[in-house]
């Protein structure tokens, strides 16, 4: 009997660490991780899988964790542009004095491009592999995201006031339709409709979705009870909380991404779960604008899928879900009155597998698992600031900066190689965002 | 009439910004750092300074803002040994079945040395340039500081039961006179008493301290109001607020460095400022732990000093006061509900000179004023993470991650040049944490 030949694939990634997510809270010592094309063939301890594989490229990882690209499930990317034009306001004063006539000046399909350019920089030095995307031009956000590679769902915006996106309701859904099409099929970019927000979508622009949404199947990304003033608000005009509203419009269903959620009873809390919508917590977004405090330990007790976004840089100001993860972490903890609350490995599936399943993706990505697409990043914890090691994922969730992520792939292909951007200009990007600066700060 | 000389100086640093936190938001543009010896001799125009000065070494900052040395207020950096040892744990678990049996292993003059040296390198790599430390074996933490040419305060125990520093409360006095002694004249090191926290302290011990801080004129450092229990078994025990008992004590003055504070009525907040007191706060802490939540931005409108504190790694799990800002600021607002509340000018400034402030050192440090010690930090903002750049207090305390540190001064002297560490050997250090890791790991 003789021996079998190694197989041959296209790459074999050997890390000190492996943290694949699912089964949940595992860290695997010496192992590979085994990728041929765009998908991940096996994980297998290092020494066999030196015997099993003949690969065209290994990677070493001596000193690192490798862990699922993170997944940013909500955030408007082309605004990094806008990262600190106004902090410190009040809510009202930030958006109606600052950012709206900002973006009344810039936007555009050439806005949209360079501010996602910029944000797919930030966010694959920092080991995010894929956005959930809302903001407008969808188009053009689409097609950058193809251009560079990297992995979003972008959101097609309804909102009920005219944009320069649209200008009738009939409009929205029109561009909706169209920009759908244009990435139907697309290996990277996939579409969700993005109704702004209860406050700012009719009934029947809901009623439009539903349906629409159950026919392409694909998500419905919404901002929830943001603050006690929206909920306030719809109550005062329909005398439902907006949560209600959409139970009795249809849209509370396992397409629904709520984002924010800060204002929740336990009947909400045990409808989401029933229901299987997706939360979505950006807390450092809820810090910033004093929003209020998203239960997020109540929401992952009751077994809700709990997803984690940066929101846009105008209120962050960065697209760190390092830092987003450990911010959602300690929160919760504080929150739920309990240090044992949203532990790390609660946090990182958060930040990975449990994004993918709010957008839909779970069965393509969010965790390292054979069949799934090898989108990786592999984190250095040699640092002093990450020594001594006594518990890897700990470690990932309480002591690493995004700095320390030295490589990522998106689909087998490697988009930071040693820190360095793959295939991406930097000095192009920062010379066109210097210029945006110059148009914006001087209005 | 012949022109004036050039005056002969040490050290020329010219920036891009200068933060010099006093006066209060101020930015400058274009500026220079005059340096001789350990002090700063001027802030002026870079033009203005180059015909002023002839520097022996000039530093050109061009991408850069230069910043007064951050300033931890409160942390035990021996225990940055034990980052990360055992997280989401209830607050007994984590003390009682982790930490302590972990310290009672290896507490001792060799464990606090390699963990302030590491902890050294840590806060010199995110610009930290002053530490208010509290921990057993202050005689040799204070050693360790001053070999490395770090600015720190030493808080010298009082606890009122034996641990391996001192067996009685005659036995903590007797150490803390000798400890004070041998750093009295101290460049770098002073001391100030660090009795642990109301409910481990005598009424006794606290009267002798009142005594003895007087007399040595150093400040008294303690943990007060960190969480609603230790509120109410005090109430229980003594029928008083633990802030009530430091009163009827006399230790509510501007000697007190009260940190935590996360349990405070309207009338302890305005006690506060009436006598004094400065509040350390530990946001990440206070969250890690479930501890509550520190009331800044009342403490703040009252017009009580404000400092932050990284606390120890076991509870953080890291030193990075950039990051600790950043989360002071952003959780403040959520607190108050006011996105408004602590502004990017406030949280620098409790950072630096609200730090230097409750330490006593106010004229000394935290802020870039001419007459004061030359601690400085330089904080690269060109990085694509920090652009485009509207405000410079905005990003430094909304977008910059520590790793954007490229140099750092202490007395005048070069500690962090390019992101090396000077006269520190990195390699050695790391050995020795792992060697410490393999030594409480297995037990």
């Amino acid at each position: 009997m003789s021996e079998t030949q190694p197989q041959s694939i296209d790459l074999l990634i050997e890390a000190r660490w492996v943290v694949p997510v699912e089964p949940h809270g595992m860290v695997l010592e010496d192992h590979a991780v085994a990728i041929d094309g765009d998908r991940i063939v096996a994980l297998l301890p290092v020494t066999a899988a030196r015997k099993a594989y003949a690969p065209r490229e290994t990677v070493r990882l001596p000193e690192h964790a490798l862990i699922p690209g993170l997944v940013n499930a909500h955030t408007h990317n082309p605004m990094t542009l806008l990262r600190g034009l106004a902090d410190d306001l009040p809510l009202m004063v930030w958006l109606q004095q600052h950012i709206w006539p900002a973006e009344a000046k810039v936007i555009g399909p050439e806005f949209v491009r360079d501010g996602v350019e910029l944000a797919v920089a930030e966010m694959l030095r920092g080991g995010t592999t894929c956005a959930n995307e809302n903001y407008f031009f969808p188009d053009a956000i689409g097609a950058t995201y193809r251009k560079l590679g990297f992995r979003a769902v972008v959101g097609l915006p309804v909102i009920e006031f005219p944009t320069a996106w649209a200008k009738s309701q009939d409009e929205y859904f029109e561009r909706a339709g169209e920009v759908h099409d244009g990435f139907r099929g697309d290996a990277l970019v996939s579409t969700a409709f993005a109704p702004h927000a209860p406050y700012t979508v009719s009934d029947e622009s809901f009623e439009r979705i539903r349906v629409l949404a159950d026919q392409l199947d694909i998500p419905v990304h919404l901002h929830l009870h943001e603050t006690a003033h929206e909920v306030e608000e719809e109550k005062r005009k329909s005398g439902l909380r907006p949560f209600q509203r959409l139970q009795k419009l249809g849209l509370v269903n396992d397409r629904l991404i709520a984002v924010h959620m800060t204002q929740l009873t336990d009947g909400e809390i045990a409808a989401c779960a029933e229901a299987g919508v997706s939360v979505v917590h950006c807390p450092e977004s809820n810090l910033k604008l004093a929003s209020g405090f998203c239960p997020a330990e109540k929401l992952r007790k009751a077994g809700v899928n709990l997803a984690i976004g940066t929101d846009g840089c105008a209120s962050n100001n960065d697209l760190d879900m390092f830092g987003e993860l450990r911010t959602a972490a300690l929160l919760a903890k504080a929150v739920a009155q309990d240090a044992a609350a949203f532990d790390a490995a609660s946090a990182l599936r958060a930040a990975t597998l449990g994004g993918a399943k709010a957008m839909g993706l779970e069965a393509k990505i969010g965790s390292i698992e054979p069949g799934k697409q090898a989108d990786l990043a592999a984190v250095r914890l040699s640092d002093l600031e990450t020594q001594p090691l006594y518990h890897v994922a700990s470690q990932l969730a309480y002591a690493t900066s995004r700095h320390q992520v030295s490589d990522v792939w998106i689909a087998g292909h490697r988009k930071l190689a040693a820190r360095e951007l793959v295939g991406m200009d930097v000095e192009a990007i920062l010379a066109r965002t210097r210029a945006w600066r110059e148009r914006i700060a001087t209005h």
